[in-house]
């Protein structure tokens, strides 16, 4: 039979350890077994957080055991540093600024021969250079991480320029085939006019509690309780995070726009912002503040058979992301908890749009969104295998 | 820039150019700007239909070119024979029995070297001997065709032993990613407990429309005229169809089961079936029969405040097809017209199911995701560029 035939080994480089890249990590783990089956091994050779990088010591041979791969995420849990784990040997560890010219050597070394997938689970702007490097080197990229997508336009264009070796089905939606499904409807000519999306758990979330007459900063705060929120809620309160994912989505549509094109409107002014208040004081004091407003446009909208909703909408002319009125009963005002709903519209989906609603975030789902796409570039490793 | 290096070349032949195969061709020759721009090249070789194949003169070196393509189109639709298309020159007709072994020359000849797609758009059950014989000389497969799927298991398994090389999203709600985020569920490792689907758009519309207290007879015969059904419109009513959406949806989740094994309901009894009475004795005389039973059932739902839909059910413990009472307000209930809707439980998607929604059937849809499939073999064939 083929599939034994067939075996991809994809090495990995991580990049960024917190929830999510310890959750894929796990995940990378527990799927031994059904990956073996499938022809399909991942061989973790190097993992970074933000302060250096810990590598196997021949990633050209072998990557970091099982065994390893359950210790290092014990050790990131714990708070320690990826250097606590040299005791365990086969490893190096390099701190910074020495980690990110030895990821671009791995990524040399391995991008036309083995191959190379750098996994991007961190949140920081810092790593487009050396994706793109690592790109030009011949290796694939899949990112958690939106900041990548969402720079400059010429940098944007410089990272992507290969297209199927980047994948980042978890930028939008987490796990759900938001990405996946607006690439085969492009790839099948199928011209997309419009996508409209409740894209933020979070706001998700908010946005359907108020309709039960709850006071915006409460269920704000309820929100950062469960672990719904950005640490500092205004990180999403103030829309940014729905517009990167807008924009991810009109640069897939072949939009040629940057952040600065999208208008967003923020759920709090700018009085209240990170400049002039600390998150402890936004939450005590400015957050109440904002409640009167939003509870007037909640009942508005409910006077008028509706609710109110975050979206973002991706049509032909432009992109905008802020408060939208639905309908009660159409399938954004149905949204309850932290789902997402994406709504798609083009010839084959016209009149009735195609949609996709689920769990939108959270790092299991993430994570699994991260794998499915690491799994999917397999097809770019087999003739090197 | 690396798409030009990348170019992946995808020589195919089609099996069956009824209403999907003729959509696909044009699809392929309207995106030819768009997938150069991905680096993509379809190249068309073959063209079967029920009784001949028609073949480029050196499959090797060529396809047949577009305006060929679009003659083929037009003389199939005017109903002529694909020998009708000799006179264009450049290619070679063969009739049946001979057609088969001449499509495996091909694979024999393109499958290890250049590549080749076979794209199974036709109805039959006769084509599963073929496409396991080619994709065992390392051709890929593509299917809008659910039969080859729904064989004896292990025809099935020799079928799909090397699961990267076959693609099969238009068989189960035409375009609609159901395969594809399926696919990526279980690679990345979350399990999937249960698939509740409206998978037929015939169905949908049928029992739809019945909440308006239409009759049943009146309905199937509009939904007849409006394209919806199959020429025998009991080839729905059977159940057939949605428990072949349903066994491949169980067989993708590791299922070793067969069509034998799935409990069908029949919205006729087998005293109206095709054997006893023809099509139109069964429109004029036999479907009044069914109105008043069906007229109670929908009845008794609505008091319940429920809706009935036709549902296909697969769960771990196995497969039902048929009516269901489901709440009016739930993603099944809320359903209009001929859209699908697909909701998938797993451990990600465990209160809250990722749905997916939208047109699941007509020719245009269906030949798109066909395209999406061949398209995204892309990587398998970059090799041998």
């Amino acid at each position: 039979m083929q599939p034994a035939q067939a075996k991809s080994v994809l090495p990995v480089v991580l990049l960024g350890c917190g929830g999510v890249g310890r959750h894929l990590l796990r995940h990378i783990v527990s799927c031994r077994p059904l990956h073996a089956n499938q022809g399909v091994a991942i061989r973790v050779v190097g993992v970074a957080d933000s302060s250096s990088l810990l590598v196997a010591d021949d990633v050209r041979a072998s990557g970091l055991d099982d065994a390893f791969l359950s210790d290092l995420c014990a050790a990131k849990s714990a708070g320690s540093p990826l250097s606590s784990l040299l005791a365990r040997g086969h490893c190096q560890v390099f701190n910074k600024p020495e980690a990110m010219g030895k990821v671009i050597d791995a990524a040399t070394m391995l991008g036309r021969t083995t191959g190379l997938v750098l996994v991007d689970c961190s949140a920081t702007n810092d790593t487009v250079a050396l994706l793109t490097d690592a790109v030009n080197h011949g290796c694939c990229v899949v990112l958690a991480n939106k900041k990548p997508l969402t720079c400059a336009y010429e940098d944007y264009q410089k990272l992507t320029s290969n297209f199927r070796q980047i994948r980042f089905e978890s930028t939008v939606g987490a796990g759900l085939p938001v990405i996946a499904s607006v690439t085969r409807i492009i790839a099948s000519g199928d011209p997309i006019s419009r996508i409209v999306g409740s894209l933020s758990g979070t706001l998700g979330y908010v946005m359907s509690e108020l309709e039960d007459g709850k006071r915006f900063s409460e269920v704000v705060k309820t929100a950062k309780s469960l672990g719904y929120t950005e640490p500092d809620p205004r990180d999403d309160l103030s829309g940014t995070d729905v517009a990167r994912k807008a924009l991810i989505l009109a640069r897939l549509l072949g939009q040629q726009i940057s952040m600065e094109d999208i208008n967003v409107e923020s759920l709090y002014p700018s009085e209240l912002g990170p400049e002039v208040m600390s998150t402890t004081e936004f939450l005590e004091s400015g957050l109440p503040q904002l409640d009167e407003r939003i509870e007037e446009r909640v009942k508005a909208a409910s006077l008028r058979g509706n609710v109110l909703r975050y979206v973002g909408v991706i049509g032909n002319t432009g992109c905008q992301v802020g408060l939208q009125e639905v309908p009660k009963d159409s399938a954004l005002g149905r949204l309850r908890g932290s789902d997402n709903v994406v709504e798609i519209y083009s010839r084959c989906y016209e009149s009735s749009p195609l949609v996709i609603q689920g769990a939108g975030a959270g790092n299991d789902t993430t994570a699994a969104g991260v794998l499915a796409d690491i799994v999917d570039l397999q097809d770019l490793f087999q003739k090197r295998a």
